[in-house]
């Protein structure tokens, strides 16, 4: 099963490199500025176009990356009958909000790694990349411009809604991972984590699920119901990604493209870091903030806090938490959604996102 | 007249307060978050919102500013005969993507002082700065949502395309500066700095402007030509701003909340270093770039460069080309806008803005 999604996703993959070229090619031209930012009155500076957008976005862009929003995007569109060819372009923007989004993240992180090279921001400075990584929030919504006459107003406008919503989520999100790391509480219950988690990683799940059914023309409480399975297939992939950034080794560790342990450095407070706080002795919650607080490099405190953590089975309850949340939100996902191909291919890869080992 | 127009302006600016603390309040509080972020299905961590959103956003908002691309917004409403206590909230939709854009462009260009007060990035960190401007840029689309039954659909679809135009063009205003600052090109011309101009500051006067227009109900014609006007406004009100880096000094430089010479320091290639690099001996063309590429902190420096740029005249030249910008910029208005008492504001308000000293 694994092998056959996994060949499907890479073909789906190509397909959605190529929608995100169409909107963002690789050499600036003019008739492309026009399209984007309008005639120009006096005289366009292409070559800081190329140099300062441009080469940083493929930069990263072409270090790889899932693109799982855009799938989640594409198969759920067509699981409620939506018309895939029409609103396919679509599809690219949760992809571009997020990868500027990890731009923006690892400049707030003091991030090394991304994808198995320097982040961006050591490789073009950091004004270079807050700009860039701030660009890709709107570049993306040229795609509404170029599809206007495809839809109604009202349907449109619906989705510009999405779109601000979840946009102010994702701040919120980000916001109270920051609060969190810079140890600035001590008490966090697990429902504060799942809520961060929805906003700071669901909610792109969510834009990229809420998009799909708008603009197949769904209702609203439709858009409502996929988008809460969505988001939740945000959190068990955020809770992966954490388990994910202490478990790996040697090879699959290059694959995941970031350095071991990197969440602990930070001071994330994961769900298995708020588990430990919760069962640990006193001793042992003491020294694990201890860690967490300095923001260390050291690799022998990191295996430390994952010794503290292994201790009280916490990295066991994460499994089987997002093992559960995926259950549950199948559930959901099966009640709202017609039986047909789509659906079980949509089956089959959410079940991938929290089983992967990349 | 002076006088006159800021006692005008001190009073709108009042309004407009009250407006953005109609939608972002100085306390938070569950019914504003369900509001902004929507309702919760776990939990909300309120003290990060007030911590790392509310707190940073009052810290700057209280330190000042002009609120002028709300008055901008709210003349033009007004001079177009559009219903201004209907459509009033969307004035701070422009002003609050600027105070976010300060934030985020103070990272960029590490600055130091901003408004008399450190940078924000100074005191609440980097992390939490970048986001909370971010956040700023996202946020006052609440407006858009507060006020979808008071607009037909295609009328707040046309207010979001501006919104979307305007954030591109912001980003490649603001790539193309940093790409010069950087020192990657010698050669600029006048009609390249013009255009960088607006996109950098223009696009958010003229985002405020054709929201005005367009939210009064006008046709695509009057807001375009409305735009036009005032991104010229923006592009005036720029090179002022530039002039006043390194002209003020006493009480003056200290209301002005920027240090001394700061475009010098940051390497930035204003109208008065473009037409200084125009006119100057092969000499002091190398010393000028020389100190602007090392980005100077030392004042004999600044200074040497301030007496170049006066050498050839710059400064004269630079408000010289202010004055023929916004002649030119009125005659346009002139033409488009009926007679009224608005419209008289307006231009007094245009002069103030170039003729302004803080």
């Amino acid at each position: 099963m694994p092998n056959k999604i996994t060949e499907y996703l890479k073909g789906l993959k190509q397909e959605i490199d190529k929608v995100i070229e169409k909107y963002v090619p690789k050499k600036v031209s003019q008739e492309w500025l026009e399209f984007v930012f309008g005639s120009s009155h006096y005289q366009y500076t292409p070559k800081a176009v190329q140099e300062v957008l441009l080469n940083p976005i493929w930069d990263f862009l072409e270090r790889g990356g899932k693109r799982w929003r855009p799938v989640l995007f594409l198969l759920i569109a067509e699981a409620v009958g939506g018309d895939v060819e029409k609103l396919k372009d679509f599809a690219i923007v949760p992809e571009l909000v997020h990868n500027g989004s990890l731009i923006i993240d690892d400049i707030e992180d003091e991030g090394e790694l991304r994808r198995g090279k320097p982040c961006l921001h050591k490789i073009f400075g950091v004004d270079v990349a807050v700009n860039v990584g701030n660009f890709m929030y709107f570049l993306p919504l040229i795609v509404f411009k170029n599809n206007k006459n495809k839809f109604e107003p009202d349907i449109l406008l619906s989705a510009y809604d999405i779109y601000a919503q979840e946009m102010r989520n994702i701040h919120l999100g980000q916001g109270t991972d920051i609060f969190w790391h810079k140890g600035k509480t001590e008490e966090i219950s697990e429902k504060e984590y799942f809520q961060m988690c929805i906003f700071k990683t669901g909610c792109l799940s969510r834009m990229a699920a809420k998009l799909a059914v708008v603009l197949s023309g769904k209702d609203k409480e439709l858009t409502e119901k996929v988008g809460r399975v969505a988001e939740t297939i945000g959190v068990a992939f955020q809770i992966q990604d954490d388990i994910l950034d202490i478990s790996l080794t040697g090879q699959e560790r290059e694959k995941f493209g970031k350095l071991f342990g990197n969440d602990i450095k930070e001071g994330k407070r994961s769900l298995m870091v708020i588990y430990t706080l919760k069962k640990a002795t006193d001793k042992d919650k003491k020294r694990l903030l201890e860690i967490l607080n300095k923001h260390t490099e050291d690799v022998s405190e990191i295996k430390e806090v994952i010794r503290i953590m292994e201790k009280y089975k916490s990295i066991e309850y994460a499994k089987t938490t997002t093992k559960n949340i995926i259950t549950d939100t199948w559930q959901s996902a099966d009640k709202v959604l017609k039986e047909s191909k789509a659906k079980s291919k949509l089956k089959d890869f959410i079940n991938y996102l929290v089983e992967r080992d990349e």
